[in-house]
């Protein structure tokens, strides 16, 4: 049922690269059951449900806000169906919550882990992390059913707060969980909308302040063996291009400034253009600017807020402007290019009109690109290429930060893209369709045994 | 003392030419008190300074709104002050005040009247106004000093609720008295930050609520004759031409847009440049474009609001994109040139990105170019020609609405400018200096005299 030990052996050797030589198949034999995979993940958003936006009685979206009372539902719900499954259930003090199948070697090594997230946007969708936590359960019940075993353990984790929406920080438990975050400034996360309310003090009333580090740690936290994580696209890629896999190598490298460009007020009937230092008319250029200079070198750069003064009128020209700049690439080097190429044109569009404008900026996340792990990918492709073979299936890099990019600093990592409606998420009206979530389900349980098994293999030769 | 006879009828019949065989010498053999004129000035700016930025006693701003307590005591001030001189003394039901004191020919025709406001911006200066106020008083006491006497009845006007800025709407009783305001919506203007108090109740409390129509009917309300204002310039054209007197022959013209720009929201990091449709990029295309195409057309195009949805991110592409437009130029027919290439522009820049926007617009202010009346016009250039000489004078179009704007309706008006530092108002460091204040007062006497002795000869050619 597997791919022959020399096959598995050469795709991972080539993972690199993908070569033709790769094309080898990998089977486990096991077939998910997508009706029950579609019922139970719309059941359980009957925990959130919110903004209806059609008449069948799934087309809502979700707020299901991290540890709030539907989360917390959820979250007992998905800890009695991993027991009843024969799973044991560990949960850290981010109330990240693994729940481990043990393996047929009966080995200590960490397991492999499918992780995604419950919680949602306020106006989120039903499958953005939902989909990932339902296929990861479908794959252990499905393997259950059929008395599968892997050669070593494998699991689900449910990582907290990964939206950031309820409290304002996303990726938060696993990027306490790889070390890039203190627990403490997690823990006094406030809700954004009562200052009462922090993380820990959910944590506890729901009883989910686990007594296990958060941590990859083995000595006190919960080490991961790999970490597949299955999500949405969130994009128009896949669909754009045909393909109804997305092998996900990496993420790309982003950093966010914020831009504060500095005039003087002055009275729009009284004062010519060439007596203005009009901070308005400076930010537009520049952010037709950094559009311009993103598209010259296939990078990304979007402006999301702009703002003057409270009060700012019709009449008169605004003091100051504050804008955002979100520039985007898998390559830090084009990020890099991109935003000098970008404060260059800004202090020579600052110079420009009238008397000119002044303008600093800060830069308030480095996020550089991040490689998913070689032999994860590989057996991602492996099964892609099983399912629907290579002209279905592409090579992407994921746009937006997810769990994956934290773990992938402390375990092999790697994503399963599946197409979701116009690419439309964070909305309520996200889509995935019953098809492409039992699809990105078989590639994930098919990656997991593949993984599994060139991880015996490899092993063996020690 | 004045020109002869002959040679006012040549520089009035030559109104609309200036040219330079009007250059003929206009002086009342009057000299205003400049010592007294300052004094006044920065005595009465007690009842409402505020904002201090500098170590004198004049180096504060002031917050003299509408009707509240300040605003009554200079008006109670103002009142025993004119009532001194042997002026009478009249309000109308907005609380317009009318000094008037009669003239030598006992002639029942409408006073000439030298007209301006006594509030002021929340933040705002010592001289928007207040030097219109002072420098007419001024007048006054120099005439009664000197037993002078005009043919005809002159006066001061204090127009209620100039800037519009506790009572939001600006030149809000000459507009009354103009007939382009219905005085009840005037009445029920609110306080901006306390709604239970309106204009009507503040003209009440403090007995300005008089009984005379707020009107230029004279069957009914209060017309005038001429109305003259002196202003300072609010920009920086005088200073930078090195001129002291600005003769003012109008008003320009402008319309107020707003603009809104629909897109979709999407997320930065996962949505390529060609899926997006992005506002606020398109917004900033057309902003920068707007500018242009004014610029080409020597009007002014600025934007002084720019709004985002308030849930706006960093990482989202914004739904939609709001701004405002205000286009001027002293002739309409470019005002609406301007609009029409600014909107066929906009129609272009919509399809440019990704997979374009749409947009829509509403006018929301439509302000038709105002020509002041050749003679007014005409006194005050003999004035600043027998004061400075052409040389130190312009002829200027107002870039601001005034009171004057609205008298010129109904009776020859015109205005008088006078530099102020950096072209800065509307700001607490406003600052006119004691020469230019004084400057400005003997043209405004000037002008009133050499208008009053045209209007003489006029009538005497009937």
């Amino acid at each position: 049922m597997y791919g022959t030990k020399s096959a598995i052996r050469a795709l991972h050797s080539n993972a690199r690269q993908f070569s033709t030589t790769a094309r080898l198949p990998a089977s486990s034999g096991l077939k998910i059951n997508s009706e029950r995979l579609w019922n139970t993940l719309h059941e359980t958003c009957e925990w959130g449900a919110a903004h209806r936006y059609g008449e069948n009685p799934t087309d809502t979206g979700m707020a299901r806000l991290t540890l709030n009372d539907d989360d917390a539902r959820v979250r007992r719900w998905f800890a009695a169906e991993v027991q009843t499954l024969g799973c044991s259930l560990s949960v850290d003090q981010m109330g990240n919550m693994f729940a481990q199948q043990p393996g047929r070697l009966k080995s200590s090594a960490p397991m492999i882990a499918m992780g995604s997230h419950f919680d949602t946007q306020p106006r989120g969708g039903r499958y953005d992390g939902i989909l990932g936590m339902m296929a990861a359960l479908e794959v252990l019940r499905t393997m259950k059913e059929s008395g599968f075993q892997t050669n070593y353990n494998v699991g689900v984790v449910n990582w907290t707060n990964e939206e950031g929406a309820r409290f304002p920080k996303s990726m938060c438990a696993s990027g306490v969980w790889a070390g890039a975050i203190p627990i403490q400034q997690a823990w006094d996360l406030r809700d954004i909308h009562d200052p009462n309310v922090t993380l820990r003090s959910e944590l506890e009333r729901h009883g989910y302040l686990g007594d296990i580090a958060c941590s990859s740690n083995p000595e006190t936290g919960y080490p991961l063996g790999a970490h597949f994580e299955l999500h949405i696209e969130q994009g128009p890629i896949l669909p754009g291009n045909g393909r109804s896999i997305g092998v996900v190598r990496g993420a790309q490298g982003y950093r966010w400034l914020t831009l504060t460009v500095h005039g003087k007020d002055a009275h729009t009937g009284t004062t010519p253009f060439s007596a203005r230092q009009d901070p308005l008319l400076a930010s537009s250029r520049m952010i037709a600017a950094s559009h311009d200079i993103a598209k010259k070198h296939d990078a990304l750069a979007s402006t999301g807020i702009i703002r003057v003064p409270s009060n700012a009128s019709t009449n008169t020209v605004s003091s100051q402007v504050t804008f955002t700049l979100d520039i985007r690439h898998p390559q830090d080097s084009v990020v890099h290019a991109v935003q000098d190429e970008c404060l260059k044109a800004f202090e020579a569009i600052a110079l420009q009109d009238g008397k000119g404008v002044s303008f600093d900026w800060t830069l308030d996340t480095d996020s550089p690109a991040v490689k998913f792990d070689d032999n994860c990918v590989a057996s991602i492709q492996a099964a892609a290429d099983y399912l629907v073979g290579r002209d279905q299936s592409m090579l992407m890099t994921s746009g937006a930060g997810h769990d994956t990019v934290y773990t992938s600093k402390h375990c092999p990592s790697a994503m399963i893209f599946v197409p979701c409606r116009d690419g439309v998420s964070h909305h309520p009206t996200e889509y995935c369709s019953p098809q492409d979530c039992a699809l990105g389900t078989q590639a994930l349980l098919e990656a997991v045994v593949h993984y599994d098994q060139f991880r015996a293999e490899a092993e063996g030769q020690k």
